[in-house]
């Protein structure tokens, strides 16, 4: 028997639109840190995307060392961890030499997926994200040109050697079938929407699977995102956020769902301008504090409306106008979106948020973005 | 009695002259790393600027790492090390908590000095690179405005508890005068030149410095900077550069200068432009391969001598031209230095290279670097 928790996708040193969160983070981290206290869990695994950048903050990479080094060092909880495709696996994997000593494992390179780690009756296989190139050049065959062509041979290599008599445990920070996006995820995939097919890991006991912020995306058992510990867009507002403890033998499978209590919920408003003013519509949110996307109808002839906005709700972070045919609009951009360029598209969307168009210098700064992107998904 | 290796400034990640210098770094650590598996230390001094910039680039990143991994893991040799005033204290100490359990001690943080840590009959203390504001907070004393007087009260404060009976060692990244500058180091003094006084240290057995690329800096017997693995400026061109091996008990001190081979060598060149062509010239240097800066008379007429100069000497990184009354400019310049303003001193220098003006908009950049920096001085 092995009882472990299941997290993933923290993103320390998240923004959202703008707004620094590590004041939530902290909050939030300090929450699993007292559960993985009262769990006590034979180990945890972190499916990837400790940092939201490759380069985090000074002020991140301080929280996530000592997030860390409270599970790891002062709880004496064994760590099981990958890269996701937010972190650096350069960066990330300083230190790693010395943590494995202590029983925190981390994974960032591909070829490590085929060292497992064994823990009593466990064997625990960490692939960090990769990309179809790497198992291309790994094992030098040109047809791996998808996610999931590439993920089904690591994990067909992977069953070469696995001991079908042992708990076989994955962890991995893909995009498994049946994903339901958020917006939080949804930049990665646009344009190469790269699923893995659920089937392919049939043999494990467990799946830990990282980089889907609904922890609720497939239905399968056994085969799971934790999800993010925080909601990371405000298209994950009404998801449970939270961690998975299991309990794992070769026949039986138990699962609960830990809900970790956030500092400030986050609300999506749909409402009349007038209306988000009056006491019975404020007192369903706690105004000061939640952070809010509003859109609202009525704002014909207002002029500057987030001041009072701010007022009451400080921490709105996207006010955007209701259209009355809105979903007519919402048709178009559909449509739109597959005929025009990034550009286009990110020179319609000012235009429709300002009111006023991109200047040379602006759409030139944009231009050398999207080289750049290019470029980067080529390399 | 103890027998340990100094050194220090490996600036890994440095550039000359916009220089990659990664491949020339690789080579001298691979030398510095042959010589501590043949010298076989009981421990190993980093005494401060492990890398050369706060974010360090993925490379420079990856090199420290393999470099470390070896000497302490791979050899098992304890190491003791601190930042100096190019790392960034937060991102040298990711993996701090994992890495002194294996007996390597990396202080970032002023506090961390009093902290000694012992191994057989020798103390060291740990006193990284600080700026007097932090002494200032830690010692709530408002008087200890100067790198001397912040130094004085922190050594004073170690003296308490020090156990003279027992070897002491300190290691530390700062000034301490009699020591000879180098291009590479005088930015970091510019206008608020901060030098340590010798005496403050005659307690300790062995004071192990960094921050002077010199190793011959001062003079005194048992207070030593190592200097830097290699040159990282033209002026440091004509130093032995290497490390120390220490061997030491209370009443016996004896020391030897390790020197490490270099890749490349640096030339400063003073030479009429025709003669660098010749045979008898070129028999002197490792043309094709080593560093050049040159200084040349007879330019005039010479529309443009780079590319001729890069046919013989590739790695030629400075090209100046040189004047007749050259003495006399340089006189004039050192007057104007102590009452130019910074701008006024870069758009001399800028016209005098290039024989343009600097544009508005390179002002303007000029002017917030400057700010910038005056800022960060006062922070």
């Amino acid at each position: 028997m092995v009882k472990f928790l299941h997290t993933a996708d923290w993103h320390i040193g998240r923004k959202l639109q703008g707004k620094d969160l590590l004041e939530d983070q902290q909050y939030v981290m300090n929450n699993l840190i007292r559960k993985i206290d009262e769990t006590k869990p034979d180990f945890l695994i972190i499916a990837g995307d400790l940092y939201d950048r490759s380069v985090p903050s000074k002020e991140a990479t301080t929280l996530l060392q000592e997030l860390l080094v409270k599970i790891n060092i002062e709880y004496n909880i064994p760590i099981f961890a990958i890269s996701g495709n937010h972190d650096s696996r350069e960066r990330l994997a300083i230190g790693e030499a010395w943590f494995s000593k202590h029983k925190f494992y981390l994974h960032t390179r591909l070829n490590q997926a085929f060292d497992k780690i064994t823990i009593e009756d466990t064997d625990i296989y960490l692939l960090p994200y990769f990309e179809p190139f790497e198992a291309r050049e790994y094992f030098e065959d040109a047809t791996l040109t998808t996610h999931n062509s590439a993920t089904k041979r690591v994990i067909d290599e992977i069953y070469k050697n696995i001991d079908m008599s042992r708990i076989n445990i994955l962890v991995a920070h893909t995009f498994v079938s049946g994903g339901l996006e958020t917006d939080s995820e949804r930049e990665i995939s646009v344009g190469t929407i790269e699923n893995v097919a659920v089937e392919i890991f049939e043999k494990f006991d467990y799946v830990a699977l990282g980089h889907l912020h609904n922890p609720n995306s497939i239905k399968e058992e056994r085969i799971k995102y934790s999800g993010s510990p925080m909601a990371y867009s405000f298209s994950e507002a009404t998801q449970t956020k939270g961690m998975r403890l299991v309990e794992l033998t070769k026949e039986i499978y138990t699962e609960e769902f830990i809900s970790l209590e956030q500092k400030r919920k986050l609300h999506n408003i749909s409402a009349r301008y007038e209306e988000v003013f009056t006491k019975e519509f404020q007192q369903n949110f706690d105004c000061k504090k939640d952070y809010f996307s509003m859109e609202l109808s009525g704002l014909e002839g207002v002029t500057d409306p987030l001041p009072r906005i701010k007022e009451y709700y400080p921490n709105t972070l996207i006010l955007k106008q209701k259209r009355n045919n809105n979903s007519d609009i919402e048709m178009k951009l559909d449509k739109e979106m597959l005929t025009k360029s990034p550009l286009e598209l990110i020179e319609g969307f000012y235009s429709e948020q300002t009111g006023s168009e991109l200047t040379v210098g602006q759409k030139q700064v944009l231009v050398n973005i999207i080289d750049k992107v290019n470029q980067d998904e080529t390399n």
